[in-house]
């Protein structure tokens, strides 16, 4: 029998990757294209046909070398039936079966889910939340999203839209939110916030590593910054966490790189603000697999959808 | 073989309900004590052992027509080894095995949990939450407590301390809260809060009963009162839907008493706060079971637990 790998494919508002992986989930090839610069439906459709048919062709494989294609995707998606509902940042994508287009034009399987719900799938099963049963998986970026990881097993909700930890409010009453709500947990954390809250205070604009390094030097409004986006974090946590009576928390995106000095504040937060039966036993972990997981994720779940 | 009844047990601060209940969960004779008046430990367990035997006697049974004893109690239990970790309003129940004093003093069988969760069970079974896989049963009164279904299936949690609706903070800062947090959803909807609400604005006392026959007559204050609690309760469930893509809440409990003034509510601020996908897919409806919510949980935790 051939030997078998799979494709995985992290479509972003910025990056779209694409990768070969084997079936132990390493990452053997992979190709990383702009997504702005491909536009539209077709554009990309397009692109996520030729990237997989070369990479396939410059490892010397043929298709009934690959298992299936799985792809993460940055908005709603109806998991079982292919459909993106839409995305809020890429235009041209409303309801639209992507499945159905992308496994006439590949003759291969494709499976389709939202992006941060592979993440988490990747973190249970071979990162940071792999020993526990009971996990809210966080990734902090310009959005806040999450998968959450209920008895072991992706928990989905009635339409596949569970776990939008940024959108649980942080206030009766607060900044608008691009949902269509107010108070939303992301409009205080969002990389957005943050970089406006930094050009406030440092009076000039400032990036998210340099307030990372500023901190780590133990610069006073760095410090001050991180010290608020973690105590807003954590005390939205302290909710989720007196609601499911979580066994880990775990972190990743970009804004997790800032460190200790986030992550201590959140823990503080819970202690203060959770329930003390549910906040001594749940632990707040940094993600382990970085910007990998939604390849890794994308392939985790070919090959669990894929057994009988 | 003998016909089997079911003990079923509700504890609360204010009354101590013992039942007797056939397979199919009708309540066959029911006794009420003042929890108060029976005081420590000695005294509550002492009188549940007498109202077990006289309900028994009373119906002409005998112990081999007893499947077992189920209990509702009013705090963090660990239902596996029949644990009470403590009772927020009953002073003397320590981290107490009282699974195994009533086994011994009963030579029945006796199944302890939280009372919201067998209130959720209750209503998942024969109730409100019937045809749902994923619902958040809720209880307004004194405390907010909460179960939740998932997947069709009671949710724990790490240590059956899940559901803790009541202590979702639901801003970044607010009054202190009993559980040792603060702004925490109770302290802006417990009863005690609501209470104090009235008086202020009515300038009297005025209990909970008034207030919702006040606004049934469209008075205005009572009116503002209502809207006002619902808005808040609101908010926090968009919290949990947006979490959760619930497919339902179910709403119990005194304060659910008030009706479609505070239901209505809840649902405008849900639409408002939640993001679309979740909230037009969620149901808010009132609890079906009552009272006896608990005495039929207690009798279904018997029953699935003693299935093998």
């Amino acid at each position: 029998m051939a030997k078998k790998f799979i494709i995985g494919i992290d479509l972003g508002g910025t990056n779209l990757k694409i990768a070969l992986l084997d079936l132990k989930y390493k990452i053997r090839d992979k190709e990383v294209l702009s997504t702005r610069r491909l536009g539209n439906k077709k554009g990309l459709t397009t692109a996520i046909v030729s990237a997989i048919n070369s990479i396939i062709e410059n490892n010397k494989l043929s298709k009934s070398n690959i298992l299936g294609v799985g792809m993460g995707l940055p908005g709603p998606i109806d998991a079982e039936r292919g459909i993106v509902h839409f995305f809020p940042n890429i235009p041209g994508f409303r309801e639209v079966n992507l499945k159905n287009i992308l496994e006439k034009k590949l003759r291969m399987r494709v499976f389709l889910d939202n992006d941060a719900k592979l993440m988490a799938l990747a973190e249970h099963r071979l990162g940071s939340a792999r020993s526990f049963k009971n996990v809210l998986c966080l990734t902090l970026g310009t959005g806040v999203g999450g998968g959450l990881i209920i008895g072991g097993r992706l928990y989905r909700g009635f339409n596949n839209a569970s776990a939008e930890v940024g959108h649980i409010p942080l206030n009766e009453k607060g900044p608008a939110c691009n949902c269509g709500g107010s108070a939303c947990l992301e409009a205080y954390i969002g990389n957005n916030r943050i970089t406006k809250y930094a050009r406030r205070l440092f009076k000039r604009g400032i990036s998210l590593e340099e307030l990372s390094a500023k901190a780590k030097n133990n610069d006073t409004l760095a410090l001050r910054i991180w010290h608020r986006i973690g105590e807003q974090l954590g005390i939205a946590l302290a909710g989720v966490v007196n609601l499911l009576n979580l066994d880990a928390i775990v972190i990743g995106g970009g804004v997790a790189n800032a460190g200790p000095v986030l992550f201590d504040k959140v823990s503080q937060a819970l202690k203060e603000r959770a329930m003390s039966v549910q906040s001594k036993h749940v632990k707040v972990l940094q993600a382990a697999l970085g910007s990998n997981a939604g390849l890794i994720g994308a392939a985790i779940a070919v090959r669990e959808r894929m057994r009988p």
